[in-house]
């Protein structure tokens, strides 16, 4: 697969097909055609056939793809051919609900680290994780060498947050804050908002 | 605006606008030119100025848009110029974030009931919200006329619960389930994959 052609698209949907081919694993599956990965997943079997053509794995007529070695390949496209620690900046609600969500998946990028700046939160446990507080942040990344961060701050300290990661050698963050972030060439961002999935919602309703 | 023009990405900067806009409202500021929004959300001013002029608002060269009557204009046509209710169903730790998450927002799209399945979690409160028994969803979406839904229960319930969703009257659901969902005709569903968006970052770390 040429690398630089891949969209955030695609990249999302191989994610999707690697989740389900552990899954298939984990039952004994061996083989499964793009037929059964549209009937699982909703998403059109010439779609399916189309991204994995990318990679050169074309499946066989009347057998399918082979789970094991699809599975490898998208697990080394995407970088998850190993650990990858993740730490989360903001213990609130919702990056409480984001560490349990995170050990319930048991997935390579798993969160290792949480920081908080306030007093009533820092000391706690999120299971076995300790939040620390956030004057720790730069000196635990670095030892760490962590290059992924969630951030789950109030808008208003999400920016410097950000800055503060950067600087310690983070290359990639989920930003929660409902604001847009500023990054420097080389750092990626991807924004989750809840709120504009709603209102886009709201906006077929009366369509 | 031409409304079946429109594209998702469009109407989920016109929810970042919206809620912009809101901002300048609060502190009394009546004026805005694309480069504010550019420096405030990071969307270049270029784009901004074509997605207003698509419902025919060019602004004043100098002086910018009014920020009273541009809000006003977008809140009508995401239709959030009126509240609308939305159910919750899944008062795990995920669906407990969101409903706080959500009042803090004091969004028109407003949380207004709460389902779970597990009697330890009904007749408990998520601060005013009474988390009621599933049993009950049908005849409380009827009764409240909810058209807007958010899935948070576990992948294996979603679909069942999305059929039952849209059997009681629901038109859209924000579906945070790791699955996707089938839907008829005539029902919006928007997934929330934090996973694959972990995922797509991981994608870009060695490169």
């Amino acid at each position: 697969m040429s690398e630089k052609k891949i969209s955030q698209a695609t990249i999302k949907r191989l994610s999707v097909y690697l989740r389900f081919l552990e899954t298939l694993k984990r039952s004994g599956i061996q083989k499964a055609s793009s037929v059964d990965f549209e009937k699982k997943l909703g998403i059109n079997s010439a779609q399916v056939r189309k991204d994995f053509s990318f990679f050169g794995d074309f499946g066989q007529k009347g057998v399918g793809y082979d789970v094991d070695s699809l599975f490898k390949e998208i697990q080394t496209i995407l970088n998850l051919d190993q650990k990858i620690p993740v730490c989360l900046i903001g213990a609130g609600k919702l990056g409480t609900a984001l560490c349990y969500f995170n050990m319930m998946q048991k997935d390579p990028m798993e969160i290792v680290s949480v920081f908080d700046n306030s007093p009533l939160k820092v000391g706690n446990k999120i299971e076995h994780l300790l939040i620390q507080p956030v004057e720790e942040m730069i000196s635990v990344i670095q030892e760490k060498k962590i290059q992924v961060a969630i951030i789950t701050v109030p808008g208003g300290y999400a920016q410097y947050t950000a800055d503060r990661l950067i600087s310690a050698g983070v290359k990639a963050i989920l930003n929660f804050a409902p604001i847009p972030l500023k990054m420097p060439e080389g750092v990626q961002v991807q924004d989750v908002d809840f709120t504009a999935d709603l209102h886009s919602l709201a906006y077929f309703l009366s369509k």
